[in-house]
């Protein structure tokens, strides 16, 4: 077998059998295979796309080209959740804890973020003493014992994605709807998840713009996962304008902890709740829709999701204070309110430049090495549909360096069209994909 | 200016512009841009393809990219001619003493070869003592001096070229008009012609196995020539069957020979008028077709090609005795007549069978490293339209190793599909492109 050969059926639209991508994949990944024939194949399945069973053939061998992470001593069924990113999403720390309350085991494994704010881990590390550097068998046990446990991503996890990912980012062969899913799943797969929650954001904020992208993004990694045996529903979400009002690391902690006291913004919420149904359905908790839904309200109102909170904090060495005095997260020295300069109503909000705001201060990282300030960030005061007199607050900067303040308030009122009209707003939920 | 960027435009069949495409030349040239980048590149390029002065521009770029040999000092107008390969295709051979004696300068550089037979370098090394490592100076002197003169290739003539198209080898992207047809330019440009004669087969023993993309490869080429300011025309000529009798690099020179005394077979003879006509038209020698057809003609017949020929391979240190008695070319040791096993019309002889089977009896190069044996090939009998009995002889074989003769002789004989019926033969010639 050749990489030529596979290349050139791939380049004229023929399917690839098992052993063909078998055969790439393990090459590449052991290095005989070279970096130019991996680009040019990517760039030939950007053009002729992939079948179910290549895709799901491919996320598999990526899967399997590293460890593979054995939840098995867990009990019960193990349900991830991923979200494509976007801005503001602060779902993991609200959907951790709450699921665990209703009783499904959560063994959530997180990384770091490049983008507008720092990833779960990061946010995470914002309450003092909170570590998510767990050894294996500790995570495990966590999970046996309190039901939820977080850590941050070890290991050799689908190292030929890793690779095939830098391949692709630098030749312009990101944008394939099947190389995306399989890349996502294959992660998910290797991290051990027994059933899959996907959080497919779509919008100007989101990593998918299009809203055809998105559904055609989640419908093929929700098949990934029937041809792999792997339970996986996708939710396509709205994320034109941020999701709840906070972008940052301490702020959005603490914007989670009021999600969990019931008082969080209304589409952060009902997401979250949305997200929870199908996690507690998948973990089979639950017999219907309507009884998830109502285990976790109860969770919310009766303050368990909560307690389940403080727990997860102390059980990984954090102090479970802050639930109770979110004063103790880490605080910006000072603040700036970025104010209305015409009335009307808000008709949308440009979630990217919003993210991009956050990042001026500091929130997030532009590169690898770049240092996070976990006090900074935004919170919005007016989403879309709300009515603005001009010298209304539109959002309140936190900041610790006023070098590009300026540039942050600028990027922020950029962000609000502002017009005589209320437009209709676009759902929070568009589809359940299952 | 990025690599990644350019990538991709093209990929979004956007135009690239001057600037865009020198920057990936040169950067790729220098090992600034690597393989990887720039095979996803050229499997873009062959989704989206590229405009002419895309295609011009890359060919300049390509041509400029090493030396650039200078013959301004030779005089007159010096037209380059060049084939896209094929079997059995002497008419470099035919064509440089030809032209030549018709007093225009031909000033010849060619290669080897990877294939059914050697190029024309191996062909006329089958002539005791000729020599083609002349040195600029001397190859200059001949061509003022002879008209003629056949040097190998030397220096660094467009290196670009030469990597791209090592790496288009292996990364399945060989197959897109503008690549080709820029690469083939580039080394023409990069020789010092100031006008190009395109020899451009068709048919299945052609590189361009269909007909429309020989024509579309022919009008690319002949456009590139227009934008670089060298004049250029296309002939599109039949390779479904082989041209002349001779597959074999000696026995190659042997139907030179007879094609310069007006014994040689018809369909080599008409392409070489054909080719003929317009390189003499493009060198301004002549002002019309009629009178460049009628000087060819009489050259041919008052012995003063032949003569040229003779006057080439003293200058050039081989013995111009050959000509008048070629026996004195290497001659295999033995010869086996394949004989027809049905009687019928010859209705078709596939061009690449006959090929192969030249290479098994050692005339070509399968690797780089393969030697040629210049004594060796075969000669056909019959050609499409002729009459055969059972029995009969199709082809005659020289060979000096038995040891793939079987081998041979089967690959010949399913390259010739005989009938009941007398088909109508393709046209030599199909078109002629300026």
């Amino acid at each position: 077998m050749r990489a030529y050969d596979i290349i050139h059926k791939k380049r004229d639209a023929k399917k690839l059998n098992d052993q063909e991508i078998e055969f790439l994949i393990r090459g590449y990944t052991k290095g005989e295979i070279p970096d130019y024939q991996m680009s040019a194949w990517a760039m030939a399945v950007f053009f002729q796309g992939m079948d179910k069973e290549e895709t799901a053939k491919l996320t598999e061998e990526m899967a399997n080209s590293g460890d593979n992470i054995d939840l098995s001593s867990i009990k019960g069924i193990k349900v991830d959740k991923h979200s494509t990113g976007g801005v503001g999403d602060t779902t993991t720390l609200v959907l951790a804890p709450l699921v665990a309350a209703c009783g499904a085991p959560v063994a959530k494994m997180s990384g770091r973020g490049l983008g507008h704010t720092g990833g779960t881990i990061d946010k995470l590390e914002s309450i003092e003493g909170f570590s998510t550097a767990l050894a294996m068998d500790k995570f495990i046990d966590s999970v046996n014992q309190n039901k939820v446990a977080i850590a941050g991503q070890t290991g050799n996890l689908a190292p030929a994605d890793k690779k095939l990912y830098a391949l692709r980012d630098v030749t312009a062969t990101v944008d394939s709807i099947p190389l995306i899913a399989s890349s996502i799943m294959s992660k998910k797969i290797a991290s051990g998840a027994d059933a899959i929650v996907l959080d497919v954001k779509t919008g100007n904020g989101a990593f998918m713009k299009s809203y055809d992208g998105a559904v055609d993004l989640a419908k093929t990694m929700v098949q990934i996962g029937k041809e792999v045996g792997r339970n996986t529903i996708a939710v396509v979400s709205d994320m034109d304008q941020p999701l709840g009002w906070a972008v940052g690391n301490a702020l959005e902690v603490e914007e989670a902890i009021q999600t969990l006291k019931g008082e969080g913004p209304y589409d952060l919420t009902e997401l979250c709740l949305t997200l929870g149904t199908q996690m507690l359905l998948l973990s089979e908790v639950v017999d219907s829709e309507e009884e998830a839904r109502e285990r976790l309200e109860r969770a919310i109102n009766d303050g368990s999701a909560l307690e389940k909170l403080k727990e997860l904090i102390s059980n990984q060495g954090g102090d479970p204070s802050v639930v109770d005095n979110p004063n103790l997260l880490p605080q910006a020295q000072s603040k700036f309110e970025v104010k209305a300069k015409t009335a009307g109503y808000v008709q949308r909000i440009e979630a990217e430049s919003v993210g991009i705001s956050a990042m001026l201060l500091g929130a997030g990282r532009e590169t690898k090495e770049s240092e996070i300030d976990l006090a900074v960030g935004l919170e919005l005061s007016k989403k879309v549909g709300d009515k603005v007199e001009v010298g209304e607050v539109l959002a309140t900067l936190y900041y610790n360096d006023d070098q590009k303040l300026k540039e942050a308030e600028d990027k922020l009122l950029s962000a609000y069209h502002i017009g005589s009209e209320q437009l209709e707003m676009n759902p929070l939920i568009y589809e359940i994909i299952s």
